[in-house]
């Protein structure tokens, strides 16, 4: 469509232009940004990006400037195009996943092969026997066979074992009966069953001779390979419309006594013996924990890709837009003349969104030690040795509820840092936002997770409690700030002004107190007191909060090191040890990321006694401070993420500072503005002819 | 479209139906839900609601089983039938504002008449002189002329101040010339501009005989009445998709060189005098803060309702959902067999919703408080007394930008307590949340508006500290409890038990202490050290922040009151008196919105040495224990808000807890599922055939 609005061509944004402010800012940075990218990225995250990005740039299937006008089923369609074109240029040009993994992300269409890739296709691989694999992993590979995972049910979510859809197997014809006895049992979220999958990995309750052994996964054909039409005995569809993720056609299906034969069972662990029905068991199942600290890992490096995105828009946008004048400090332009003050130079502003930039930096460097950790604990696994798989577990589960529902509230707060404009689709924000809520739910509902991590610190504890030596040298880092904390329980904080917080040493054993005390208190009201598990779910969840905070310090700190006590240097430590003013500016951020969280809490730091009053007074000053030390860096420091104006896609955030050109250009195409829209519709005709249903109906 | 599907009708959900537990729910309840609802709405409301109601729900026009498929254009057509039958209506009953008020808000569709009758006729009213008023209002009212309000600008939002489009006088031809210097004075927002518009009430900055007096009102016709064509001069349209309140046309607007006759400034209170050219200065324009007052009251009642409805949602699927089974104390069937624990019976679930429950209580009272102020306020403004207007200013600014902030985030959590089907459309948040977001940006920024609040309380605590007698007779509550703290700011909090919180005056003293140490302190800042105004705006905000929870607790507490120390009985006195039960339950609900707010802001009532970490450690135990109280009575709690399914309009609030089978129903009528699909379209062709791109874009 093309609209019938012609912008007058000689107008311009009042003085200064966007693309003049942001070269101002970006020469008062202190340090190099491409040091700092290849600091957090490395080289081959770069060189892949200098491959991908390019090609789709310019192919015209992943265009994005209708994006934010499109209703659903366009989007669909879209998104499906887009799949389509990715396997394309996957196969052209021989792709390994980490190209296709960035190349998703840049075109950031979430579609109808997702799951078939992300979830279908591995669980083939590592659940089925390699009869199955052969006979399932070659079409789905060609795309002949598109498959998805149905798990949770109309009326079940994170209680895997209570859902209700039932396998059972008939040894007469060696087949499995599937059937959703209610209609709580049906299959329900299932991502690209709504419209494209074919075949489903369902999760269903093995029955056999009588007796329920709980879900398991069987291969179950959804829709004809060739006509796509639903086969006998199933009724699928796509959920509806959702908050977000609606390119992607999640769906439901309902069976009603479908049969599969015996192979369709993945049978890599659990069996069913053909001829008796026997229940063959499974071997250790501690492998699949693995799996689980895989995707949580990911998620954990998913929210630090989206708030740099969200930090991004808003500090570059904050440094362009500009609002009232600061009497105090006004800015003027080079002829003297008065102008308003720049957004970023409010306190205020500075204090909702530099915080904000230093999280993504802390969440960065927490997913790669955790990435390390994952496949060094892969290789131990591997040799039967599970030593850090409990701790690795736990940690991550806590860190993927943290990092989840922190980073959605921080986008949120990024899009209503930028006034009015973040309301419109045009800041980019909309988008991605509630493409990304699914995760605080998904995978482990944040607060259900958080269990799992309070329940293995309170394992710890109450060892070291019933150990008689608990100075013994600790066997992984969590029990030995616990043991800490058991040695000195009554350690105050040494703070005498507020720049003694910028100190390592405090910030870590401030954190690291604070969620001792609170296991420590909670196992005593648990194992005391009498409290059930369920009426300590509020503290069981602010522990593993504490507990992950204290990570990502840990973590962040650990990575500006310049010496590595026991090997050689690596290569960050060299590349910080060759470029100080590098290191300077990542400590500030550091700094801020560990006070200003630390301030957010600073109730709990009094509480577990470590902080006195005064104290938190001095550290509220001390956050303050860091702002104003990290504001000429600010700029510099989201330009360092890297992230493409394609992936941006947003007139605020957009690396020219053309901001409001780009508002109005995108608003013209709005459909709406295409339509000749004819006074009748609004004449006030309707008032007099009244009950006339055509006159009501408007058309356009 | 109709769907292809068809669910087996033989199926229901697992037992027990989503209707017999609300059942037994509603049967726990220790007060008659009628009698709250009587209380909080007052017969007026009541009787309008059952007038209102019926013609709605049986009116095809505003049925609104298609709303959340729509996409931005058919959303747009729904509501501007829905407005036009609304004004119908409006005609044929004789409704008054309140009814209108009332229907607008069950109709749910926010549409393209919307600024016409809330702004466009309002300022006619109070800004236009008898001759304008004549000329505009008549076809106003009769929808011949449809208004919007065109204030802010592509660059320039909150500081009116520095609006750039600009009203010039020539006084030859006795006309104003309205032009738009850059792009950034584009008119941008603007209701009803997009579309429906002929005329706008546009702010522009007047200049004559060479001087600039800012921003002033003009009306100035946009698109030519008969052709609705866009008038000479006028690039206008709409400003695009936006994250909420799509069903509305947001306009743009740029002017070159247009002129309009004198008679279209809107002239009751500034004028320029036709033939000379002459400014006339404004008289007092106090009287405009009402206005403001008026508004910000409006939202504060609008984020009540927003908030119980969130609310009533989240509270009935919490009872009607289960999920694991909690070991320590497993729900049984009659028949013995074990199931799933409902939700809401998690102690994260209530401690996550139970608070938002007595917030919507809260907002109630203050709300009504502050409608009373309000009116008390005009009466006496009118006589020349403005004794009452700069508390209420500061008070309604605080706490419009409290509630808005703080319901926006209550009615997320509350959409992620409900798990996945939180994020179905179907659960009825997503579309009341998208359009409840602007609240917190639009009528002043939440942060800037508390600028205003702190620079009042400062004002007072300054004066105090300058009178010799600061012992004198309070002029009003503000001042009070400044004083109060001042005499004794060293108070501590005599609380021994954690029982001893739900002690009103522990409450009031807490909230006072708090409040009044921040403002002491941050004056104390500014005057002795220096402190610019800008490096205070942290500390601002969180004065703003406390003053006003200050002031929700109070008329909390003061609305349970049974006895009135000067005047007989109030209604709800009497209704309080007769009906103990009532108060009892209510009176758990103040505790809990007390003392969980206080709890979320701990470190503040902490360093202000109000509070010890002991006591902290018993506030805490004591939200828990009212949590526990407040269980069996939550879900009639939320009954007494008296919200209609069809204001609901969703799968999991609906009053008979039929859940799953409407979540089945209404995601059967989604379009994707009534169109045919090919398998075409998915297969896997495209790999082979690469480039050609007509198959890679998917026809449906």
């Amino acid at each position: 469509m093309t609209s019938y609005i012609k912008i007058p061509q000689n107008l311009k944004p009042a003085d200064p232009q966007g693309s003049e402010i942001l070269a101002v800012e970006r020469a008062k940075a202190v340090f190099n940004v491409k040091d700092l990218t290849l600091f957090i990225y490395g080289e081959e995250f770069l060189d892949i990006m200098h491959r991908v990005l390019p090609l789709l740039e310019n192919d015209p299937i992943f265009d994005k400037s209708e994006l934010y006008y499109m209703g659903r089923t366009e989007l669909f369609k879209k998104a499906l195009a887009c799949e389509k074109r990715l396997a394309v240029l996957t196969k052209e040009y021989k792709w390994g996943s980490k190209e296709v993994q960035l190349a998703s992300w840049l075109i950031d269409i979430p579609g109808p092969f997702n799951v078939h890739k992300s979830m279908f296709i591995p669980t083939l691989e590592s659940q089925g026997t390699k009869e199955q694999r052969e006979k399932f992993m070659i079409p789905a590979k060609n795309f002949e066979i598109i498959g998805c995972y149905a798990q949770t049910e109309l009326g079940h979510g994170s209680n895997v074992q209570g859902l209700e859809t039932t396998a059972t197997y008939i040894p007469e014809t060696k087949e499995f009966e599937i059937h959703s006895p209610t209609l709580t049992a049906s299959k329900w979220w299932v991502g690209n069953l709504g419209a494209a999958a074919n075949h489903a990995v369902v999760m269903a309750r093995l029955v056999t001779n009588g007796k329920d052994y709980g879900p398991h996964p069987f291969i179950v054909p959804i829709r004809d390979v060739k006509t796509h039409k639903p086969l006998p005995g199933i009724t699928v569809g796509d959920v509806g419309p959702k908050f977000g993720f609606n390119s992607v056609d999640n769906g439901f299906v309902l069976f009603d006594h479908v049969r599969i034969p015996h192979l369709n069972m993945l049978a890599n662990f659990a069996k069913v013996e053909p001829n008796t029905g026997n229940y063959i068991k499974p071997p250790n199942d501690k492998l699949s924990y693995g799996t689980m600290v895989l995707v949580r890992t990911k998620i954990l490096l998913g929210a630090r890709y989206t708030l740099a995105r969200a930090a991004t828009i808003a500090i570059r946008y904050s440094v362009v837009r500009r609002q009232s004048v600061d009497q105090e400090n006004p800015t003027k332009l080079p002829d003297g003349r008065i102008i308003e003050t720049a957004v970023i130079d409010y306190t205020m502003q500075q204090y909702r969104l530099f915080p904000v930039v230093a999280m993504s930096y802390a969440f960065s460097f927490t997913a790669d030690e955790l990435m390390r950790l994952y496949e060094e604990n892969q290789e131990k696994t591997y040799k039967g040795d599970f030593s850090l798989m409990a701790d690795l577990h736990a940690t991550s589960s806590g860190l993927k509820a943290l990092s989840t529902s922190v980073a959605a509230d921080a986008i949120e707060d990024c899009r209503r840092s930028c006034g009015g404009h973040g309301f419109s689709s045009f800041s980019g924000f909309t988008h991605f936002y509630q493409n990304f809520l699914p995760n605080v739910t998904w995978e482990g509902d944040n607060y259900i997770l958080t269990q799992q991590t309070a329940r293995y610190l309170f394992k710890n504890y109450r060892q070291l409690l019933d150990s008689k030596d608990s100075d013994s040298r600790p066997s992984n880092p969590t029990i030995a700030y616990i043991q800490q904390y058991m040695r000195n329980p009554n350690q105050v904080c040494p703070a005498i002004e507020a720049s003694d917080f910028n100190n390592p040493e405090i910030q870590l054993t401030a954190f690291a107190h604070r969620a001792a005390y609170l296991i420590a208190n909670a196992v005593d009201q648990i194992d005391k007191h009498n409290r059930t598990w369920n009426s300590m779910l509020v503290e069981i969840y602010n522990i593993s909060r504490a507990h992950c905070q204290y990570i990502l310090v840990r973590n962040f700190i650990a990575a500006l090191q310049t010496t590595n006590p026991n090997n050689g240097d690596t290569t960050r430590q060299k590349q910080l040890k060759s470029n100080p003013s590098l290191r300077t500016v990542l400590v500030t951020v550091c700094n801020l990321f560990a006070l200003s969280t630390m301030e957010k809490e600073v109730g709990e730091f009094m509480m577990s006694g470590y902080l006195t009053s005064q104290q938190a007074t001095l550290l509220k000053a001390q956050v303050l401070a860091l702002l104003v030390e990290l504001r000429p860096n600010i700029l510099s420091l989201v330009d360092a993420f890297y992230i493409p104006d394609f992936l941006l896609h947003s007139a605020l955030g957009r690396a020219d500072g053309r901001v409001y050109e780009t508002m109005l250009e995108w608003a013209v195409k709005e459909p709406l503005n295409s339509v000749r829209i004819d006074n009748n519709i609004y004449s006030s005709r309707f008032l007099i002819e009244g009950q006339d249903d055509s006159t009501l109906r408007p058309k356009l």
